[in-house]
C-alpha cells in the first residue's frame, strides 16, 4: 500500500509501506474510510519538532475493521469504528475515571494516513456504529476521532454550561469545533478570536456570537467589554503558545475556567501571577474514548456537523498538498480519501 | 495604643502607634478580640520579601465593633464580627461569583496587632455573630479570618467530595486545617505530608487517616502506593515553594485537582509537563468572605473546633516572642491577646 511519511521539514511523501498486520492478539487492522490532516502534525512538518527518522503519519481515522487479534471480544470484522489518537485498555483506574489518554498502557496510533492502520488495544479504543454510516456522515465521523474530540474536551475542561459566557482563542479546527462545543453545551454568549474572513464566517455558522480581532493587552480589553468589565467565565485556549495561554488566562473572570488543549510549546506559567487571577486551569491530550458514544450519537442524530471544518478534499495520494494548504492557511483542515473511497 | 510593627528581618517590635480612626463612611473600627501571626507574616519576617518602611503587622481578626462611619448600613457598635483579610465591597460581579478577593475595590487590611483595627468597606467584609461569643469560642472564630478560610478554600478548590482520596502537602496550620476542611467535606482518606510529631499529632486528631513522612521522589510513590497506583483526587498544596506545588502535582491522579493557597514564591511552571498530567489547578488568595457564614457556623455549632492550631497563647506585648516561635517552628501558630482579654 501507498501512505504519508514525513521526512523532515516540509518533506512529506506519499510512498510504498508495509501493509499492516496483527502484531498484538488485542490488535485490529482498519480499511481507512477517511482521513486527514491534524494541527499538531503541522509541528514536525515545520521542523519545530524534530523528525529524527521517516515517520509515517496520521492520527485521526475511522472506518472498517479488517482483522482482528483473537483477544479480541466486543468489534468485529465488517463494523465501522472510530477511535482516538491515543489507544487505551478503558478498564485501569485511569481510564476508569474518564482520562483514557492517560491509560496506564497507552499507545500512540500513528500512521492513519494511508489505506489500512494497525489500532492496539483495539476493545478500549474503538467504538462501532450500529450500521455502516451513509458516507456523507464519514466526514463528520472522521472529526470525533481527534479534533472535534479536542474542542469538545477544551469546552468541558473549560466547564461551559448552559449559560456561559465563553471565549475561544485560536481560530484553527479545534478551536472553531471548541464554538460548537460550547453552542452544543448550552452556552450563551461565544466570543471567538479571529482575523480571518472565512474562519470568522465557520464560526459564526457553528454559534460564536461575537467576533474579536484584536489579540494580546487590545484583545483583553475588547472580551472584558464585552464581559461585565470582568472578563468569560470560560475560554479555551486551542494554540498553545505563550502569547494564546496569556491571552486566554488574562480574559478569563476571577474564579473563571481556562481549557487549554493545545499542546504548549515552550510555555511557561508563573504561579505568582497566576495565583492572583483565581483562575482554574485545566486540559490535556483530550480523553476523547469518552466522549466517543456521545459524540457519535450527536452526529448521527444530525445535531452536529463537526465536518465542516472539512475546507479542502484531497484523494490520499495528493497528501502533501494537504500539508501545503494548512501550512499555508489556505486551508482550515484537509480530508484525505485513500484510492476507492470518494 | 501599642502594636507590632515590622522594621526588617527578624525586627518585630511592639511600640506606640495612632489608634485607627474612621477615615471613609464605608470605615468600621474594631477592638480586638484576638489577633494571631500568620505564616504568611514570616515571608517578611525572614527577609524573602522585602520591608521598605515601618509595617504594622496583622491581617487575621476578630473583635467588637467601636466605632463605624455614617454609610456603614448592616452592622453596628457592640456586635462581635469577623472579616477577611481582603475588604471587599461584597457586591461587584466578582464578589457576586464568590471570589470576594478578587473584588473589584479591594483592599488589605493590615495592623491587626493591635488594640485596635481599622476595617474599609465594613458592610462588605464583616460578618457578625447574632450575640457576643463566648471566650472559649474565640480562638476558634479567630481562625476563619485566614487560616481556617484558606484551608476550607484549598480543600473547595481541589474539589474534595464526600469519599475523596486526598493528600494535603505543608504541616502549617494552613495544611492542618486542610485536613479538617478535608474531614468536614466528607474525604475518605486524608493523607498528610509531615516529619513533626507533634504536627501529625493534630493532623491524625483533625482527621488525617495516614501520615507520608517522605518528600520529592519517594514522597510521590508513597502516595501513589496508597492510591491504587495512580494518585490522590485532590492535592491541597499549603506552602509555595516550588518543591511543594512540584510535590501536589505529581501526587495528583490524571483528572485530579490541586488547590493552591501556598502564596506561590518564584514557581514556575512548565506547560507541557502539566500538561500530561491532566490535572486540575486552581488557587489563589482564600475568598474567606464567601465562606465566613457557614463556617461561622460551623464553631459555633462545635462541629469543628480550628482554634485548637494555636499552640502558644501569648499577651500581644510578647509578639516579638510569638514570631520567633513560628520562625523557628517552635510553635505552629500564636494567637495573640490585647490587654485586658484573657
Amino acid at each position: 500500500m501507498q501512505g504519508a511519511v514525513l521526512y523532515g521539514p516540509r518533506d512529506v511523501r506519499f510512498e510504498e509501506r508495509e501493509v499492516p498486520k496483527i502484531m498484538k492478539p488485542t490488535d485490529a487492522v482498519i480499511r481507512i474510510s477517511s482521513a486527514c490532516v491534524c494541527g499538531s502534525d503541522l509541528w514536525p512538518y515545520r521542523g519545530v519538532q524534530q523528525t529524527t527518522q521517516p515517520t509515517p503519519m496520521g492520527h485521526e481515522y475511522c472506518g472498517i475493521i479488517e482483522e482482528i487479534g483473537r483477544a479480541v471480544n466486543t468489534i468485529k470484522p465488517g463494523q465501522f469504528v472510530i477511535g482516538s489518537f491515543f489507544a487505551s485498555d478503558n478498564t485501569c483506574p485511569t481510564c476508569q475515571i474518564g482520562y483514557q489518554s492517560s491509560c496506564q498502557h497507552r499507545e500512540l496510533v500513528g500512521g492513519a494516513q494511508a489505506p489500512f492502520l494497525r489500532v492496539p488495544l483495539a476493545d478500549g479504543t474503538l467504538v462501532a456504529t450500529s450500521d455502516v454510516p451513509s458516507e456523507d456522515l464519514v466526514p463528520s465521523l472522521l472529526t470525533l476521532s481527534d479534533v472535534m474530540g479536542t474542542g469538545w474536551f477544551a469546552a468541558d475542561a473549560a466547564n461551559v454550561k448552559p449559560g456561559s459566557t465563553v471565549a475561544v482563542v485560536g481560530d484553527g479546527a479545534v478551536g472553531l469545533l471548541g464554538v460548537l462545543s460550547a453552542k452544543q453545551m448550552g452556552a450563551k454568549r461565544i466570543i471567538a478570536m479571529s482575523r480571518h474572513a472565512s474562519r470568522q464566517k465557520l464560526a459564526r455558522e457553528f454559534g460564536a456570537t461575537d467576533i474579536v480581532t484584536e489579540r494580546g493587552e487590545e484583545g483583553i480589553t475588547r472580551i472584558k467589554e464585552l464581559t461585565n468589565g470582568i472578563g468569560a467565565d470560560s475560554v479555551l485556549e486551542c494554540v498553545g503558545t505563550q502569547e494564546s495561554m496569556m491571552q486566554a488566562i488574562n480574559s478569563t473572570r476571577p474564579g473563571g475556567y481556562v481549557g487549554f488543549v493545545g499542546v504548549p510549546h515552550g510555555v511557561s506559567l508563573d504561579l505568582e501571577q497566576f495565583f492572583y487571577t483565581h483562575v482554574h486551569l485545566h486540559g490535556g491530550p483530550a480523553p476523547v474514548r469518552r466522549y466517543l458514544p456521545e459524540l457519535i450519537k450527536l452526529v448521527l442524530d444530525g445535531n452536529i456537523n463537526p465536518g465542516k471544518v472539512f475546507d479542502l478534499n484531497l484523494p490520499l495520494d495528493q497528501v502533501a498538498e494537504g500539508y501545503r494548504a494548512m501550512d499555508e492557511r489556505r486551508a482550515i483542515k484537509t480530508l484525505l480519501r485513500p484510492n476507492g473511497t470518494r
